[in-house]
């Protein structure tokens, strides 16, 4: 059980959220909790349409609850009204994961290899066994978990947080409050060859440009982000992207977007802002997607995508029309019985059963 | 080569197997094969029709073959009959396997950094530049290999091996007898944001939840198991996952699945027990999936899932329709031949050729 | 910006990469660019058709053209006209990139964990970190950057180049000139068990043999091949892998294949010699595809492929035979409106609305 710092009245949870106490405003509680799981000292949110019968149940000292749901049957001793509950729980979980934070180690570890002419800012911890090679720059307060791989000449801004494992090759650059969980590997070189037609064998086409990524981005854990050929590979301000995501070379992904689990982008491909990728979604290279594209699940995206499109299939479509054609797929035994049925009465039978 | 720590004969492998010696019961093996290339000296086995022909001319020294194939036609100097021959196999290489286990570092590794405040149980060995953070607790007989990183308060069971580079982050538990393979991360924040409506940008949910993962589970090389937003995700026991599988935060898979790679699970899914996922599978969010379903490759699931069914598609279809379906896919071609026909028949031809 | 080592002439160009100058030869470039944001002093390249217009406009002060493309107008100050201007281009980076690894450190790091009883040829690197385990064998010249594992009895060839954090598993083999990225781990165990029927449990099937990459195989970041159960996986020469590939236990690669990101290989499949395989494609287990084959993305791979079949769509089909399908499936709903007209002229009619 992780507690708040200090206990919180539901009149004090209001203040901090920006919502409205209703219920019993000296209720205090300590903890949080999910809504099913809560007990009177918990704090716990409704926000998600599938668990308003665990909502309605819960026993929570404190239920977050949107404007909609405010007199709305409720077990839970009390509740703040806020705008937006997710949010405001999520400040609630800061609170406690703030003081967590605190407690990781400061300071340059006497066991991690920072090279005399690489530059830390104030405050930088390094962990055990960390590398930071010659040239590196590292913003102040940004903390290298054990294990660390920092390039020579990479640049890394202030407050970032680098889990451990993780690799930063030569050259890349990230911006501020960049997180980056472990195993992940940022500027490994782009997947490109040139064939003799002759033997058929391949050669390496170097790839010496590097890796940019603004502030404020999130990148999950054992996802590659390749290196350009020339140039860079960038990701934009305030994007956050999923584990085990592949972002080919030269690959320019805008601000503010969502890249689930297991998504790849293909060469030379260019994303507007606050587009959405779903899990395992692939898109190929050379293009363009407009802003506010939304890719579902699994989707293979072959051609440009015009901005605010949602696309669905492989190749992807525009989501109606493949549901549509989905609907369809499915119908087809009764297409081929009605087909038969025509036939019938027209005297065009199959010959061969096998071919009805 | 690898040989039996010490040669044994087709009666003692009889025995050891709890099967029955057919031939000449004296011969004597030293090392197992593939059944293709297995010569008098090794053992091999034969459980796959697809290789019954490779069985036949086999010349090992011995074949565990099923009862089936007692007497079907065999090369091999002798056989051993087992109810189950792969598992009979599967006993002559762990005794393979133990030898080289045996060999494996003991002890703490001088060039490791185990935090004072760590407990390490009776013959937990450690390797280099493995780090075990303050409050991490491993269990008897447990080995940490080189460069592996057990966060603060971690608790990891007894008898396990974790192989180099695996991540533990912080308060994540594992249980007995648990196998985690290289560049595998368990415990990376789970991917929770919520979105301003007005600007577009994201702002974390903090994930302070954990990742539980009971005995005898084994998890393959560059995984990624993410720690819940609050409570855990939860691995039950027995379950065995291949590489670079995603499991998102509040996932709860079940006891004894099959999770094969590159399969990935979006947040707060359920998955009943013995459940097997075939490669490239993806599982949408908040979903049921009951025991003993099986999903094939590259299946997309979209919604529950009774207990035992099996899925094909995306989205995922109960496979004998969705095999239906793909069969009359391949048949449009010939569909739209007797529409065609049909409207000719009746003057009611397209007027257009390419609308044919 | 990267320069050249020294600047070089158009004329000098021509000579290096066996072209023909075309303009002003005595230009002098000193650095390489892409081709959009070439500037007077920058070579830059054209040899992809999308990027016709912005080559036209180029104001690069060497152009790399096809033979084509010769008599083009193009804003460059000069052109050398060559048959594969991209492999030309290739020979000006890796001019550049020469002079970068010439910068990589050297010798053995004191903080390298080297087993007394490894054997290291001549001029072998090992960064800070890097654990090579007793028995390993590495060729001359060959560069183990920091945090890489080498497990015992593993053999490394010469003039290979293994990034931060790649992990060699004990007794694989690695050939000449291999190149592999962060994050790769080779020689995992593959995922081999035998389920008890009654119980539903599952048994490891201890995974004895090991991993052969030979030589000019080159391996992207966070990718996983799996030793084998018996005997060896292996990946011939030439080979190109991208990140976040998945091999299993006992697949066998041939010669110059391309496989891109987050491609997946189940267990015992054999790939022919120059195949090509596009990102997130999956391949069943115990399958044999031809050489040359090509498997388009996202292509599900579910029966044994002739050489040089193009396939598209899971399960994978002949790519003619499974665009003309998209195309059909692309037009149910009018040939449900053809099939709704026939039944109308006939008076067949389906009686209810929504069957329509």
């Amino acid at each position: 059980m992780k507690h708040l710092p200090k206990p919180l009245t539901i009149a004090e949870i209001a203040t901090l959220v920006g919502g409205r106490a209703v219920g019993d405003a000296s209720v205090v509680v300590e903890t949080v909790s999910e809504v099913g799981a809560a007990g009177p000292k918990d704090a716990a949110t409704f926000h998600n349409m599938k668990y308003a019968a665990e909502a309605a149940a819960s026993k929570a000292g404190c239920l977050l609850v949107p404007p909609a749901a405010e007199s709305a049957p409720c077990a839970a001793k009390a509740k703040v009204v806020v705008a937006d509950p997710q949010a405001a729980f999520a400040m609630l979980l800061g609170l406690i994961d703030a003081a967590k934070r605190a407690r990781v180690a400061s300071g340059v570890s006497p066991r991690a290899s920072v090279h005399p002419e690489a530059r830390l800012g104030a405050g930088v911890a390094v962990g055990d066994f960390a590398v930071v090679e010659k040239g590196a720059v590292v913003g102040e307060g940004t903390v290298l978990m054990a294990q660390v791989y920092v390039g020579a000449d990479a640049k890394i801004g202030r407050n970032c947080l680098l889990y451990p494992q993780v690799v930063v090759r030569e050259e890349c650059e990230l911006g501020d409050d960049v997180i980056v969980h472990s195993g992940t590997v940022i500027g490994s070189d782009g997947f490109g060859f040139t064939t003799d037609r002759k033997t058929g064998r391949h050669a390496k086409i170097p790839q010496i440009g590097n890796v940019v990524i603004k502030d404020r981005v999130e990148i999950g854990a054992n996802a590659a982000i390749d290196r350009a050929t020339l140039g860079s590979t960038v990701v934009e301000s305030g994007t956050k992207i999923d584990n085990l995501v592949h972002i080919a070379h030269n690959v320019r992904i805008g601000r503010d977007c969502f890249i689930a689990g297991q998504t790849g982008f293909a060469g030379s491909t260019t994303v507007g802002n606050n587009a959405i990728f779903a899990g395992q979604t692939g898109i190929a290279g050379h293009l363009t997607l407009g802003e506010g594209a939304v890719i579902t699940a699994q989707t293979g995206v072959m051609s440009d995508v015009p901005a605010k499109a949602v696309l669905f299939g492989t190749p992807g479509r525009p989501h109606r029309e493949a549901f549509k054609l989905q609907a369809l797929y499915g119908r087809l035994p009764e297409i081929v019985s009605r087909l038969k049925a025509l036939e019938k009465k027209l005297g065009l039978e199959a010959k061969d059963a096998a071919a009805s």
